[in-house]
């Protein structure tokens, strides 16, 4: 084991929202890697896996957009490195959602800023985007890069060019040590059934059970650029490490599929006939219809996906078999 | 007269945060063009300037972030044109003011834009950003066209961002008639002495008074591009007339001219002679080079500005020395 992971082992990680989805990768990737000192917080219930993988201690029960609070928190633990994953993230029903999505995620945003800044702590801070942030292409910008305009198409994705903003300035204005990136779509075992892929592998299982009869979907047209939870957590990691400070980062396959391939592939590993439904209520008011991540820059750091997009399906329904 | 000309002079305009010095030099224009039906809100105090150009009845005390009196507002006067300059406009302490200036400028945006969604008004509006949402600029991206990357180094721009931004996700959401702009630093008189040049010319007016010995002035090496306010008014007014909904529009000189430069054309301008000296309070925590606008898009529909900036520095100098 090489020094920095030796000392790397120690340092204190703090996974604001450690406790959803992506928290949940992010906690198993760098326990296997060695650290020990990592702590999450949660807004709400604590799911019990996260109590098998780590003590109670860790996990801090906390409010983010409250900033004496958040303050207190990170004055206590002094973190090395903060991965800021929590967010309210919800598209489908961000025009509905809209005043809260906007007031969270940047309140939430700016305590956090604000606090390091007060504190004088000099964290190093990966800053998560979303693919969501371009929205709208026009032709001749795909693949899209991190110098593709932002074209938002929903509050939630304003939302997040506004936390990507913010960031921005502090690290102009503070030199706060901040790396932004903005993930495309990612899919895994944990993740909501308010997520496209989630939905349909979830109700596939329930398909199989008996429990339901007809798989429905949405916008089955649109081109969509996946890649495995796994596969992401360990662009974060590797971010942290060798990212440039003040600098952002696509990060996807790199491949559009369509939903309708992806649908297709699910059926094929379904145990039983799976017929399918367009439900107008899945439809959003404007919808995308390509979105591929240009992953260059990323990729010059020695990254690259390692979980196919078929694996990470299988991975996907088997979880729900499981859960339901 | 054109027949537009008449039709127009009947439409219903609203200005929001029409009381303030940009409104009140828009209100000016729109009246020398035969406009009648002109509302303007105010949160604050109406200045007496105000309330002699047009009927009380016109001028509509209103927190416009409240969106049930925003919307019942909007139900009554059905305004065909809107234009919104209701804004915090403060870069200066927008580091201080920050949680308040954010909540501000995002709230009235979205209170605006879906009171008018859920009327199913079809007015058209005018957004107004600003060139700060441009920020820093690299080696080759002067001078700054529409395209020109985000780059905010104050909360104030992230605000404005964050206004464009949802503008342009309403307009493609719900195909409201948005046009957006982004104009670069006007001066004129009324505006208020928090802004750089009115500052300067407030500071020599009071030493010509004899009531202040030296003028305090920042940095003096940044370059910016100054447009006289009423050219500004003119290019809103046509924007509003002519300009391609789901746009937005660079608004400037398109030269840039170093604060040194302003200062010494404000002095020669004086009546006594003038010492300087630097302030650092006046110095903000990061500052911008050089800010400089690309105004082919807009002088395509036939602006250009009509002041030139000496004759514009001339008559806020006299505008301070008529009002202290």
């Amino acid at each position: 084991m090489s020094e920095q992971n030796l000392n790397n082992r120690e340092a204190t990680v703090l996974i604001t929202g450690g406790t959803g989805f992506v928290g949940s990768h992010l906690l198993t990737y760098l326990q296997t890697l060695g650290y020990r000192q990592i702590h999450l917080t949660s807004y709400g219930q604590v799911d019990d896996w996260f109590l098998a993988q780590l003590p109670a201690t860790q996990i801090h029960q906390i409010d983010l957009t409250d900033q004496l609070a958040t303050k207190k928190l990170l004055k206590q633990l002094s973190p090395r490195y903060i991965y800021h994953l929590a967010s309210i993230a919800s598209v489908g029903d961000s025009f509905i959602r809209l005043q809260q999505i906007l007031d969270n995620n940047i309140k939430l945003q700016l305590s956090l800023l604000v606090s390091l800044q007060e504190l004088n702590l000099h964290s190093k801070i990966l800053i998560v985007g979303s693919a969501d942030e371009y929205g709208a292409s026009l032709k001749g910008e795909l693949p899209i890069n991190e110098q593709h305009p932002f074209r938002p198409v929903n509050p939630y994705a304003v939302s997040k060019i506004t936390q990507d903003m913010l960031a921005y300035t502090w690290f102009k204005a503070y030199k706060q040590q901040i790396i932004r990136v903005r993930p495309f779509a990612h899919i895994g075992a944990r993740q909501t059934a308010n997520f496209s892929i989630a939905s349909f592998a979830k109700q596939i299982a329930l398909i199989e059970k008996g429990k339901q009869e007809i798989l429905q979907v949405g916008n089955l047209s649109a081109r969509r650029d996946f890649t495995d939870v796994r596969d992401v957590v360990k662009a974060y990691h590797l971010l942290m490490q060798r990212g440039e400070v003040g600098e952002v980062y696509n990060i996807g396959s790199g491949r559009a599929v369509t939903m309708k391939q992806v649908v297709d592939w699910l059926i094929d590993l379904a145990k039983v006939p799976i017929k399918i439904k367009t439900d107008v209520a899945r439809l959003r008011p404007i919808d995308i219809d390509v979105m591929v991540a240009d992953v260059t820059k990323l990729e010059k750091l020695g990254w690259q996906p390692s979980v196919s997009l078929q694996e990470s399906l299988k991975t996907v329904l088997n979880y729900w078999r499981e859960t339901l």
